[in-house]
């Protein structure tokens, strides 16, 4: 049923399969940051990560959020409605933290009083730069319409993951989306949610337990992907 | 009258007056750019600025738009009302160039079906980053109200400013506006408009008559300000 490599990304391979319409992503146990900068092989992530999207994704399905997921292949693959991904990373963000702490000269950790949705044009030659939304209206990764409707979608998404995680003791800090588009036209959510794409921190003790772990060092990626899997209950 | 010196800035030097609410702006005869790192003495500089941004300024007011210029005082001098600037540069784009152009991967010289407004934290520090309403907003640089009336202001600006240049055969690209509130809690344009802050382009020739004329080695500087204050009769 796996046909031929369709696409191979940072995180994850993309395979055909017999449907047209239906993708096999299998989950890669490589770690990046920067841009592709800093790079490492961490077995187990690939099974780390395939578990926490799909959970998350059956979670939010269950939520009345249309996404890509189909089902669970094995530890580390799943299976997905193909979808032209929308060039767009559709940020939100619940305190400041990493780029945009960095960026505007604020410490990490201050909460807004509004989550705050922010688009970044996907595309790895510029860096991903943060556009505003007459920059992708004007590179027609979307209409205006469209990007209404990407971020009430990714602000409701946040509404249930943010209490979701409140309730297993972890803040949910900020995360990346991607959508797409089906080839009836629907757009849906895609790619993957999961420690590589969000920050989550310990509501305790502050423990980073996401992909920064990875990029600044501060100790064992898979234990602590670990942690999340395990509080979620997967 | 000219008393102490407030603050030097890269442009312009900033001195109190016996007025409290009046300012002594005297332009130097520096250019910078790219955040300072590259520098120049250009004699004449200042006075071609001075002239062109109180030309600009004058005719703005004729046109109903509330500034901070009060009158000029010499070829390189002039007052204004003293305001808070708020830590904003509001810049409007008629046509990809510069810094955009090369944000979002595209050619300079692409005209947008309508003009495009963007905000950057005024912060030397920070590189003067781009943001988005919300990041000026949780930065208290303005409130959403304060945000709207900016960008409403700077499009009048630009629909002012753009039929003038037109009308002298020149192309207004883009610019770059500030804004700051008077002691009575106005919201006045302030700073300066001139070919530091302008990109002008010769609707025939696309000769660049700006300061891209000294960012990328085009030329003799002052040949260009000087086409430009030509032709706008000053
Ligand atoms: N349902 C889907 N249909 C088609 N493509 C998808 C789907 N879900 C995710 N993708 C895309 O699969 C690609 C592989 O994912 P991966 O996370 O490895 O990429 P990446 O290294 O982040 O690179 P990229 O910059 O291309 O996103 C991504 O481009 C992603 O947008
Ligand atoms: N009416 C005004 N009242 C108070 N300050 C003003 C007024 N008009 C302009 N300014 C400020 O005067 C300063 C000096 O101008 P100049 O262009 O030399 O600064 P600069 O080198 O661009 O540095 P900065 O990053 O501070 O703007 C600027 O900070 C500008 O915002
Ligand atoms: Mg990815
Ligand atoms: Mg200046």
């Amino acid at each position: 049923m796996k046909q031929e490599l369709l696409y191979e990304g940072k995180a994850k391979r993309i395979y055909k399969t017999d449907q047209e319409n239906v993708l096999w992503v299998a989950y890669k146990d490589s770690a990046t940051a920067f841009n592709g900068q800093k790079k490492a092989e961490i077995v187990g992530k690939a099974q780390l990560n395939n578990k926490i999207s799909s959970f998350l994704f059956s979670m939010l399905h269950k939520k009345g959020v249309e996404t890509h997921f189909i089902q669970s292949l094995s530890d580390s693959e799943q299976l997905v409605k193909k979808v032209d991904i929308i060039p767009l990373e559709v940020v939100v963000r619940n305190m400041t933290a990493g780029s945009l702490a960095k960026r505007i000269g604020v410490k990490e950790g201050i909460p807004f009083s509004n989550p705050i949705v922010e688009l970044y044009y996907k595309n790895d030659d510029l860096g991903d730069p943060l556009i505003i939304d007459e920059h992708a209206i004007f590179l027609e990764a979307a209409t205006a319409d469209e990007i209404q409707f990407l971020k009430e979608q990714a602000l409701s998404i946040n509404e249930v993951l943010k209490q979701f995680f409140k309730d297993k003791g972890i803040q949910l800090v900020d995360f990346k989306l991607e959508f797409g588009k089906t080839a009836s036209g629907d757009i849906i959510l895609a790619d993957e949610i999961s420690p590589d794409t969000c920050r989550f921190w310990d509501i305790e003790t502050n423990e980073k337990l996401d992909k920064d772990v990875f990029r600044r060092d501060l100790g064992t990626l898979t234990e602590a992907y670990e942690k999340i899997l395990e509080r979620i209950g997967g």
